[in-house]
């Protein structure tokens, strides 16, 4: 399959995407979706007439968040992408003789400024790479018993911030907070010293069930919209001190850093591959069917202020111990509800290698050792004027999905 | 100071508290105060143009939840509350003269239904009471060292589930979940057998500063609307074995309770009182100056199902040991953003007497000893059928305001 509009083939955007997100369009915010480094506004062809045979109210593209299109549901929604695909693969298509509708439509991706794609209601996040899990086990616990004994048993999760989720692009500001680096003393107040990324990647809901129903396995994939990468920064001095007994708090919630472009579950279908083996086996809700994992490439690179970009670790989304449908599927077995534009973090995503890891707290091994990079700068944890950059995409001979890339530079902390 | 109205003198709803919430009056959803036992639809009262001298758009009141109005900010909202206290009180107001208007905007508390006052965008849980601290340490940790070493450093908090935070009134179901009962046995799947309330007060937010800027404690109080009764539903058996490392999760978000009104800020000034000493003395972000605590007597009653209601706790606002000034200073000092209509809640507040404890975990001291009510039964934690009922009021002398109550039947679980 290709279209009709000029797509590079290493592109992330292929006619196999067709995600959706959020552009500021002359001052207005459109719903939009991308095809290679064209920018297309849904508005201006549901305008056209494209849309008439789905049952779309006007205006659902003409919204500052996505989250009244996806209110409309899977069918919409997906009924929406597969007639953008037509549209834009069929060289006849009306779309494609319509000079004028493409004129009014289509934006070079230079020319627009991506915004926060969802009004996100409640942003969980899970930690289910059974890696990450083990390494930071290793590290803070015991190495011979690494995971704690509810980890093989449950995707172990906690509820974060939605206020400081920001979009790729957005600088993120060292916080301040109280840490204790001398166990004899008194805490201090300062900047956080330790202050590091998180790869994940998080997906987006569908509205869900009334409270005090649950969603299965077997059915979770009708619940979820779509995907983005996640950076989930973290202080890690400022975590120390502060999590026992109840999670991390401020340690998480001065920022977290999204990808622009909602891949849709759809695209992603093509690229599931088998998990792991779960040995303990789960209990029969967390049971499910098929191929739920999905190999989706990801790396993050460093780059320092005024130089070059170092990848500082190559990672895969297919190393989850915990998928998705199992995510969703314990978090409402209590009867807990989802809405349209929640948030389901993955956790920090580890491979096996260290140079995998997906966190410096790992690859530096807790500050016990230096990451070099390629301007001959070393580091443990991230510094001021640092951009850390994740990518990601999925690739299957020629076919490729990808979700472009969340990029923040960070600034030095406010000391008044 | 009186009212031309009707008050009876132990109304929690006197003119000198003067709340907002949400009700539906026919059918649609309006903003309306309460005195008395009568609700006052306040977009009747801003057509008629008692508001005109404020800069309140038209419209501000016909709103399905209070986030628009809360969005005008502090100013607005008190010139709001200073109007209504001034047409109620005042009987050669306009109001008072004006039967038309009266027709349109008062109704019989009795013949309106309230709903969920405020679309909570995140909410987050304390656990500021030392006395809750104190016993849930000695009982799972060490009765020597019951505190964990950060409580008297830092308001600990985390971030808990907006989507299921619902109104008065409505049945709680008890949840699913896994347990651990036995440690040398894998995990079960059933209803949880230690379901549990907690005595709590919260508190919604303005609108506050930039992602990245802080709050301090002086002006934390420009950024705190008002306040309600908050019990948050636990679930003790499935919160054990899930908690670590990263917290509460599925054993607190399948449900939290308010109470409908929001008592106002302004409305609790004159029940003030001196916090406790602090000791060790907390970082400078965290010092404040004046009396932050509040005199709001806290009262919860079980009713078991068709029987009759027994009182198990009276505890105190006033308790706290981390104000809500020091919550917020805390919250932000990181540079995290607070939004109109985000919840903030305290912890369990309990006192320092056994009959003063707000859950039924220190009640009974986790199961090791049972709770009489006046129909004869007794309980360690909550069954199916009972009513839990938590209420609260401030007074002074003759002046009292009051929040009414929050009330919910615990439903049996749903197996299927």
């Amino acid at each position: 399959m290709n279209s009709w509009l000029n797509v590079d083939q290493n592109s992330d955007f292929s006619i196999y995407n067709i995600p959706f997100g959020i552009a500021s369009i002359n001052g207005t915010r459109k719903v939009v979706t991308r095809l290679g480094d064209t920018v297309i506004d849904l508005h201006e062809l549901q305008e056209a007439g494209y849309f008439s045979n789905l049952e779309l109210k006007a205006g659902i593209f003409h919204k500052a968040v996505l989250n009244d299109f996806i209110e409309c549901g899977k069918i919409a929604c997906t009924q929406t992408r597969a007639v953008l695909i037509q549209l834009l693969s069929d060289s006849n298509s009306i779309l494609a003789k319509n000079q004028e509708v493409q004129k009014k439509a289509f934006y070079p991706v230079s020319q627009v400024e991506m915004r926060l794609p969802v009004n996100i209601g409640d942003y969980t996040d899970f930690y289910s790479s059974i890696e990450h899990a083990t390494n930071v086990g290793k590290m803070f616990r015991d190495p011979e018993n690494a995971l704690l004994p509810n980890w093989k048993h449950l995707p172990v999760g906690y509820h974060g911030r939605s206020s400081s989720i920001v979009i790729s692009g957005t600088n993120t500001r060292r916080p301040m907070g109280q840490t204790r680096p001398n166990n004899d003393e008194p805490p201090v107040f300062g900047p956080s010293k330790l202050l590091d990324f998180e790869l994940e990647m998080a997906f987006i809901t569908y509205g869900g069930k009334a409270l005090g129903e649950r969603i299965n396995t077997s059915e979770a994939d009708d619940y979820i919209f779509g995907m983005c990468l996640f950076n989930d920064w973290s202080a890690r001095d400022i975590q120390k001190w502060e999590y026992v007994p109840l999670g991390p708090f401020l340690a998480k919630n001065f920022a977290s850093s999204i990808s622009p472009w909602i891949v849709t579950l759809e695209a992603l279908e093509a690229f599931r591959v088998k998990g792991p083996i779960q040995d303990p086996p789960v209990l029969p809700y967390l049971q499910y069917q098929g191929d739920k994992n999905i190999d989706i490439q990801l790396e993050v690179y460093i780059q320092p202020e005024n130089s070059i970009e170092s990848k500082v670790s190559a990672s895969n989304y297919k190393y989850m111990y915990w998928n998705m449908e199992q995510q969703l599927a314990h978090h409402t077995v209590n009867g807990c509800n989802i809405r349209a534009g929640d948030m389901m973090a993955s956790g920090t995503i580890s491979g096996q290698t260290e140079d995998s890891f997906g966190s410096m707290l790992e690859l530096s091994w807790s500050g016990s050792r230096s990451i070099k990079l390629a301007d001959g700068s070393e580091r443990k944890f991230l510094q001021d004027g640092d951009t850390v950059i994740m990518k990601g995409f999925a690739q299957k001979g020629e076919i490729r999905v990808g979700f472009g890339e969340v990029r923040s530079k960070i600034l030095p902390a406010r000391i008044d």
